[in-house]
């Protein structure tokens, strides 16, 4: 059995398997160590996922508990209540409480291992087309602000921090890249190609940085490499156990 | 708990959570539906997976089986046993063998559903160029040919259709397109990120078609769609189950 990677949040979870996705990316540079499991629900804010969570990670599951959870939400939270998504919003005190309720829960269960995303900015310009667009809305202003989902990010930060969990804030790391609203964001809110790559990378330099275990190199890894194979004596090669990553 | 599929098989599929990987696109095209475990063995022929297969899918494994496998192997028994890579060769009726027994493992541990997928083709002239550049090998011919690795794909489609499995045949289906030997293929051997998307495009294709209790829409959906959650009443319609698939 390899050990399982839990994918907690919302659409930029649910969404991690798109053509670069950063979900995508843990399988591919994990491959033969671990099985990943997304967990992403599209639309749910932090209340949403509180509820559902004995759902997706029920308590009394039988085997070893993940691994590692990682936590990305606060993208709806952070939607405004006086505009067009009012019925995501979850207020900033009660957003940093279900994120610790969260983390109550997976270290209930056993996960040692957490790592925290907060959400990126938003494009307040795009999201107005992109609502045009798919929806036919002619919006007078966004649902979401770029500073108060600042905000929320900085308050999944911060959560993460007194909890003595690592975190990446997408917010700042985006916002300081010239270009981040289009070349990044493909809807002023969801991550383009780019984006996807980038925070892949952030995500496997922050594992490698906080959990010095879970590293490619420092997991077993499933069968003999290839080249380790004799092609005379194969039973006893792959008798002989797992291979290390190359 | 969610069902589990399984995609066995070599490095064309190990490699399947590339960027536009036709692993990652079940993944994400079942989002909230499955979870996909990837047993992609780089370099492995079907003897050596079928050496591994107890570990890979042990019999006596508690819990459901997989409701799928993907099996996809052929494309390293092809090498021509007087070249570079004469190691990982497989005479052309031992694999049939080897498939046919490694199905057969499948359906004592209860799998029902079963697709075969065969090799691609190879492009020699970009492998020599790829063994240059990447091994330092000034090769006189490939360690495959695009017609031997036509005959184990005929031979893995005509296995699949012995044992009554639906297959796609990735040879015949790259090699009637213009162009495949440099854009579907990465390095005359590997699929491209266009090949992914393509061969992603397929295997969803063909489980729609073969099977049709397993597409999206027929499976359960986790957690209600965020459109059918009513504010309000969140909590109520958290627990009246899951959705539909969009």
């Amino acid at each position: 059995m390899r050990p399982v990677w839990v994918l907690l949040g919302d659409s930029l979870t649910q969404r991690s398997f798109e053509p670069s996705g950063w979900g995508a990316s843990l399988v591919n540079a994990y491959s033969r160590s671990i099985d990943v499991q997304c967990r992403g629900y599209s639309g749910y804010n932090s209340r949403w996922v509180l509820g559902l969570l004995p759902t997706i990670l029920p308590l009394d599951k039988p085997g070893p508990p993940p691994q590692l959870l990682i936590l990305c939400l606060g993208a709806n939270d952070a939607c405004l209540p006086d505009r067009s998504s009012a019925k995501q919003h979850v207020p900033l005190e009660e957003f940093k409480a279900n994120l610790a309720a969260i983390v109550q829960h997976a270290r209930r269960l056993g996960v040692a291992n957490i790592l925290v995303l907060t959400p990126g900015p938003v494009h307040e310009p795009t999201r107005l087309t992109h609502a045009l667009q798919t929806r036919g809305l002619a919006l007078e202003s966004a649902e979401r602000t770029a500073a108060v989902s600042g905000a929320y990010a900085a308050a999944a930060a911060e959560v993460a921090h007194s909890l003595s969990l690592p975190s990446i804030n997408l917010w700042t790391g985006f916002s300081q890249r010239p270009g981040w609203e289009t070349e990044l964001l493909c809807d002023g809110l969801h991550f383009s190609s780019a984006g996807q790559t980038l925070v892949g990378d952030w995500v496997r330099e922050a594992i490698a940085a906080h959990f010095p275990t879970l590293t490619p190199q420092a997991l077993p890894w499933e069968g003999p490499d290839h080249t380790d194979i004799d092609g005379e004596r194969w039973e006893a090669c792959l008798a002989s156990g797992g291979g290390k990553h190359p």
